[in-house]
């Protein structure tokens, strides 16, 4: 019964599916105590709506949320696949040699005092790796939050749902190295409904790395873009050689911190790895054909237009705008990211020429003014879309400017149409309160990204634009 | 009457005050009907509280929202300060002769068309300065939103009340060349609950520049801090001289696009201004002491940092966390942006080593980890408010880990107290969904600015830092 998740398409969760797919888990170190890192764990799992088998194991406890508890992991009566241990570190070998004898497939280990406080943690984290190897045993961690799959809502998080909110399920797959991060992008996605395949924190990795969860994603069905926040990597070549496969079928994004000296020390002391040279990354990054994000918000951006977006045939892009200076600061941002502002052809300009008022700019970016209504938006983008000197579109829009009516909504959704069929993305810009937000949910709903700042959709349609050159050169 | 409001603590509405203080304004252009530029700026004064007297002017409408309409400026029985056109440009300058008749102190020209369309733009726009000078009037714009003055509550925008909020009254004064980067600016002010004293949207600025609004904003008690965007400089000389006098004592920000050829182009055509040449601006502001923002998030986010706390002593910075990733991310910022890594006195460090678990991390950045509760953040935190070696304090929050309870505002509210004292900044980066957003308003309603990204606060700190040496060469 314990394997019923586990078998649906799935098999024999080898490698490190059972991180995902498990039937069952223990959550070993569980608390009755809420507020607790033991009894939230429990409390997510239940809550979050997982439908597999939850064993709280605590030898002082006799329940946990109504659920029995168990003195040991021996003690539980079926089968378990997978391990979460909220325990001291120096419980922690003899944890892992009752795991071993319970045939327990993944470890994953949220509690911290290992590799990143120096040699002692190091030495009794090498431990919990060599008794992994001799029983079989793959091990997440430790020093970090674990798992999340979209689908099974398999979850290990302290985190409480009052206090972060889970995405739906969808095809971004995220890799964190840290957990923080993991909690910010995990519920920007849920605001934007945008959704997750699978969600790996791995902390001071010590044993399932990059490389093996991006050669695992490439085959998975459930993920489409990868995301990936990392501070040291442990075997470079190893992530490079897989990166380079995967990510000419799937694009992997990278935001990797460390860049100075001092950002590398304070990364060891965080999960254990020095993060290294940023110029011998940047240069073995681009060697790969990881796009890289420069901040946090970017690693997102990225990933919504990589899974909301078609992949463009080209680098030059056209804008249009009810208030032109968010694109005055976007043209400096293309020429830095190496894309080009499109020539529009001679007819297109002439159509709109003939269509607009004579005050409304019809070159590229195009300025309807504050003035502009949908049907503005519309003639502007029916053009774009047709004219084969434009490969990406990006409309920006002053939602605040009353004379731009909710046809816009509309509008975009025909205009979006139109570009999915001839590969041409359509990525926006708007930026404001609560009267934006909500017409930028609106977009967003049809999957069409809405970023807040012209860098920021900018960078959006660099990583398509990226992507696009990788598949070319699978 | 017409002049009450002004008289106010103001006196004689000479220069350009009147724009912000006028007892009396007009809309040329006014129109009945709802969506128009011409009713929604008559709409945005009535609804936004504004106390003066309003007249709206159109041949062809009796009234407008209920308030009788005038044939043309001249009829209007009481004096008229402020005159603001929604009118096709062409009919612009016979308009000004009418406003200078009728002893009109200042100018607003919503209306594009002007001098970013070209040279018979340009040779309108000229015409209309020379008016201006001719009847000793004051222009702001053309092709602008105009004005905002928080406490007057006067402003011009044709964004209505439900699409865009307004900022409550405060000490941030806002110019912007873009009207669009204003109607963000305004509402992520709005929303965060920061004040602003006078917004100015400038557009082609073809008479008041922002060396004139400066030296205003410098001897403006409502003023504290000032922040621009902008796109090409009238008289560079001019502002450099203005912003050398101003900033120090009070902190000037600038946004400042066209860094790019292409940019500088197409701010050409949004604005008439050619952008200029990135070297030589950026050479210019680091004499002239602005605090330079690359993109409008650090402007808004570096005017929050120096309304709502003090000026540090000096650079060294120290930072606590309960999830250490965003920490590392923001040490690279540290550094790239020239503040260091305050080393921690052996004493401070030794009494948080006796009072923490030993898997916490006392050096700078100081690691709580997940397990944190707000008493450890209050061991850390009077630990760093006392540390001699520590001028810019930044916790960062992971309000989503449920072991740390809300008796963290309490501790940050006595940490900022401490901290003001001692001239020790204190400002925080958390970032997720709606707990953490409510978690963060509440700190801002303390006055403890709240950011997303290492980055982000990290700019923020910078400009601090920045302020407090440009006070020193006073």
């Amino acid at each position: 019964m314990g394997f019923v998740l586990a078998v649906e398409g799935y098999g024999s969760l080898g490698g490190v599916e059972a991180f995902f797919k498990a039937g069952s888990v223990a959550i070993i170190g569980a608390s009755s105590t809420p507020g607790k890192i033991g009894y939230e764990v429990v409390r997510s799992l239940v809550e979050g709506g997982y439908k597999g088998f939850i064993y709280p194991i605590n030898p002082r406890a006799e329940e946990v949320l109504g659920l029995k508890c168990y003195r040991s992991i021996l003690e539980v009566p079926g089968s378990v696949d997978l391990a979460v241990f909220t325990l001291p570190p120096s419980l922690i070998p003899r944890v892992m040699d009752e795991c071993g004898l319970k045939k327990v497939k993944g470890v994953i280990i949220i509690s911290g005092g290992f590799k990143e406080l120096g040699p002692e943690g190091e030495r009794l984290e090498g431990e919990v790796v060599e008794k992994a190897r001799r029983y079989g045993m793959r091990v997440i961690g430790p020093n970090c939050i674990g798992v999340f799959d979209g689908r099974t809502r398999l979850q290990t998080f302290f985190q409480s749902h009052d206090r972060m909110l889970r995405p739906p399920a969808g095809d971004i797959a995220f890799l964190t190295q840290s957990g923080t991060f993991g909690t910010v992008i995990l519920e920007w996605a849920a605001e934007d409904g945008l959704g997750v395949s699978k969600f790996v924190s791995y902390g001071n990795r010590c044993d399932v790395d990059e490389a093996e969860l991006i050669k695992y994603f490439e085959a998975d069905p459930e993920t489409k873009v990868i995301a990936i926040y990392m501070e040291g990597l442990g075997d470079g070549r190893r992530f490079l050689q897989a990166s380079k496969e995967v990510c000419r079928k799937k694009p992997i994004i990278v935001l990797k911190a460390g860049r100075t000296e001092e950002g590398s020390q304070a990364s060891k002391s965080h999960t254990g790895w020095m993060a290294g040279n940023k110029q011998v990354y940047e240069a073995a990054f681009k060697q790969g054909g990881v796009i890289a994000a420069s901040n946090l918000e970017e690693l997102f951006d990225m990933a919504k237009a990589l899974t909301l977006q078609p992949a463009p045939k080209g680098d030059r892009v056209a804008m249009v705008s009810n208030g032109a200076g968010p694109m005055v600061m976007a043209v400096d941002s293309l020429k830095e990211k190496g894309l080009k502002l499109a020539e529009l052809s001679g007819e297109v300009k002439e159509e709109m020429r003939k269509l607009f008022p004579p005050f409304y700019n019809v070159n590229n970016p195009i300025d309807l003014t504050g003035s502009a209504s949908s049907k503005d938006y519309d003639i502007a983008l029916r053009n774009l879309v047709k004219d084969l000197g434009v490969d990406i579109i990006i409309p920006f829009f002053v939602f605040q400017d009353t004379p731009l009516d909710e046809g816009i909504i509309e509008v975009m959704f025909k205009a979006s149409q139109e570009g999915r069929k001839l590969s041409k993305p359509i990525l926006c810009c708007a930026a404001g309160g609560p009267y934006t937000r909500r017409m930028s949910r609106r977009l967003e709903e049809m999957k069409i990204p809405v970023y807040p700042t012209p860098e920021r959709v900018v960078a959006a349609a660099y990583a398509l634009k990226k992507h696009a050159s990788n598949l070319k050169q699978a």
